[in-house]
């Protein structure tokens, strides 16, 4: 019974996480569930935004405002609980002092120079510690892809969006794209902006389509920073990027150079980044090996003559192309979105 | 108990049916399972090649070699019964002759002008004849979709084959594009291509890549016949395509009109119609509005410059785009299997 009360739990506290998207950023998204000893749900919560409390603190209040006695309970939690003073105290500490007698963790925390030190001062200081099983794992991670990119690799996990026609078009040849894709795709489409801490289109785009790159189309409690990658100094004062609401950012004069600038957003703490460009800013961070997600919605349509997806340079037979492996293929209204992640 | 042994008897009729794919042409796909009143399975079939007898009768012979007696029984088969002298003599005089008492079709006869009289002349010599639900319905008017095109429309069903990348290239400038799709996607290609009565290319696909055209594959009884649209006559004698196994026509010299084409293969039988040409021919195919389905393998790389799908004459607006419904999205080897119809 207890086995199957905690795999609930994980579940459940996987879904809360979810509920941080949009909000935590640049914490990680953090679910958990707090259960008595025998299996009763005492309180549940998830990482709010920076600076508030974490999902195991929320739990604990949770659980308090209930009434519920935690001491010899279960934590479920989906990520190592924090061992470190950030901007609040560490979760450890307040699960050991909550009188928390077991811990249960999805995943343990990514960044190779503290994790498992959460799990070890929670033994030290008599919690019996478990890890869950793979697959919950793997979603947390998931779930947290960003995040574990910047504490791995110092920079956002890159995600590529682009809408398509069947015959792989992203514009007429005069350079509208307005709209390929259809309603639910472009909400779709703004459900993954939200998970990004900035968004990154080329001056191309915003000279051709005026676009705002904000999320409007689902709720959230925070906008992503907004970049323009613009050398030349073309950028129109009155571009709707620069309006509110949301922080908007021109790099230029001058060329980024794009490993400089996902460094340089990893350090700000930027986990998910999302690219939403033309043709030639695309091709350049597929060029140089940048994209670790394309994001592609592909309308039922044939376009003919139009802008491609990425201007890249000629390949020399077609087993040089980089290959990449199609991790999800589903429908949104008319159109089908596509994920992809390099081999 | 009868009911449920009627459903499973539709649906093992059904796969039967299938087993006709590559071998009955261009007579239809049909299934047949004979029980008895009490609904013990008694003999079944599918249709043969063509001269060869129907499923009705198949079936009736299966059950003679088991020494079963059908008399009073039930004949479940996937398409009304003929009742017409063809090349064989009419089903619905066999099931009559051989004392079925009762009659469960999938779907009526697609002719117009045929439709209904086989149930009536069933009917008519006292036998009990029903229709089976709509999905059954549907599952069998699908699996003889080019039949029933050709019947109803006097044309083939004509799907468009395509192997595209992810943006939508089908070969590299100079035209190289083998192999953009992997093994199991082009394994997968021949058991449509042997669905088909006929398969088309143009000149420039034979000039480029001296495909062979034929289904080897898959295991087939028969060989599409392969055509190939020449307007100028630069057919090399030495192409495979005109090797056996199976027929090849050359049509041309001179330009073909395609509708005419189109009545002409459905006066010859062509019930499905592969098309499996460059972008020229699919560009024309397709700007006619002779496409009924798209079948698009689609790669998971990305190739830049290179030959589109098809050459389409320019769109004045997105809007002005004709539309898809994408019916099917299939993972196949690492590729993805796209099939659409027009809206
Ligand atoms: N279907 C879709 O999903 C979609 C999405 C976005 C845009 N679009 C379409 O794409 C078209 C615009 O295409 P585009 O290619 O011009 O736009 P883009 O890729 O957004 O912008 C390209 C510009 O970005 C600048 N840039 C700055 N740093 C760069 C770097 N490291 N590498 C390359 N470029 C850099 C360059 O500006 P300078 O030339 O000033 O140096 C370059 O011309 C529009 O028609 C738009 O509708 C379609
Ligand atoms: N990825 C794939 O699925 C795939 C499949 C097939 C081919 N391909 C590639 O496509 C390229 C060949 O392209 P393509 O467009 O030249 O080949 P195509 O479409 O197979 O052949 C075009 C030729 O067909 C002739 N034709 C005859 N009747 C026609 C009509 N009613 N309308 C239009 N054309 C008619 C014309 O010949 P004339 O010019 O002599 O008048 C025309 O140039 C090759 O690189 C090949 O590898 C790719």
């Amino acid at each position: 019974m207890l086995p199957e009360r905690i795999r609930e739990s994980l579940g459940l506290a996987l879904s809360l996480a979810e509920q941080a998207i949009g909000l935590s950023d640049p914490n990680p998204r953090v679910g958990c569930v707090l259960l008595s000893a025998d299996g009763r749900q005492l309180g549940a919560g998830h990482t709010q935004a920076a600076g508030q409390p974490h999902a195991e603190v929320m739990a604990l209040r949770d659980a308090a405002a209930r009434g519920a006695d935690v001491r010899g309970g279960i934590a479920v939690v989906t990520l190592e609980p924090c061992s470190h003073h950030g901007r609040t105290p560490p979760c450890c500490d307040a699960l050991i002092a909550a009188g928390i007698a077991r811990v249960v963790v999805a995943v343990e925390d990514p960044n190779p120079l503290v994790a498992g030190q959460g799990l070890a001062r929670l033994s030290a200081a008599g919690l019996v510690v478990e890890l869950a099983d793979v697959a919950t794992a793997d979603a947390a991670r998931e779930l947290n892809i960003g995040f574990f990119s910047r504490m791995q690799r110092g920079r956002p996990f890159v995600r590529l969006k682009s809408a398509i026609s069947l015959d792989g078009r992203t514009a007429l040849p005069d350079g509208r794209s307005q709209w390929i894709t259809g309603e639910a795709a472009r909400a779709d489409g703004h459900a993954w902006r939200r998970r990004a801490g900035a968004v990154l289109t080329g001056i191309g785009t915003v000279l051709a389509d005026d676009p705002r790159l904000d999320v409007r189309l689902v709720p959230t409690a925070r906008q992503p920073l907004r970049i323009v990658l613009d050398p030349q100094g073309r950028m129109p004062a009155a571009a709707r990027i620069l309006q509110p609401p949301g922080e908007a950012r021109i790099i230029g004069p001058g060329r980024a150079d794009l490993p400089a600038l996902l460094a340089d957003l990893g350090s700000q703490g930027v986990n998910e980044f999302h690219v939403e460009a033309g043709p030639v800013l695309s091709g350049a961070f597929l060029d140089a090996g940048l994209v670790d997600e394309l994001l592609i919605y592909q309308a039922p349509v044939l376009i003919g003559e139009g802008l491609p997806l990425a201007s890249l340079p000629q390949l020399s037979d077609l087993g040089a192309a980089r290959r990449w492996t199609l991790i999800e293929a589903a429908p949104v209204g008319a159109d089908l979105r596509l994920r992809l992640r390099p081999v």
